[in-house]
């Protein structure tokens, strides 16, 4: 089984590498973009394991290593 | 409008940095996770755009400056 995590910074956390990339953004020609937050995208390949059990331990990872819960969110999907 | 760009990590390209996240998560219990590859989630606010045109733009981002696709891949989906 493939899960997919995201892990992002919390609205009230500044994200100076985001605010970055939106300066140079701007500075080739893409004024449009107003804001930009950077986040993680975290791809697990399972071995066997029920629907239910990989909900339980992926959310147990998320909590314990993946995403610092203190300044960010985490949200995940199962892929087949 | 906003956007979610996902960049990852070409298959042919180690990720050392995700073999070590799939390291620790084996010594804290959880050796069912066989393989860890780390992206990035990029979010953008754009402003008044049409989905067309910021579907031209947001591809002309990544392959100036929001991924390097010598190793990377990228996607990316609109939202509202």
């Amino acid at each position: 089984m493939k899960v997919k995590v995201y892990v992002t910074l919390k609205k009230s956390i500044a994200d100076p590498q985001g605010t970055a990339i939106q300066g140079a953004l701007k500075k080739i020609g893409y004024p449009i973009v107003e804001e930009v937050r950077i986040g993680k995208l975290i791809e697990l390949q399972l071995g066997e394991i029920s629907v239910e059990s990989a909900q339980q331990q992926v959310k147990e990872m998320c909590e314990k290593l993946l995403a610092n819960t203190v300044i960010e969110d985490y949200s995940f999907e199962l892929i087949d």
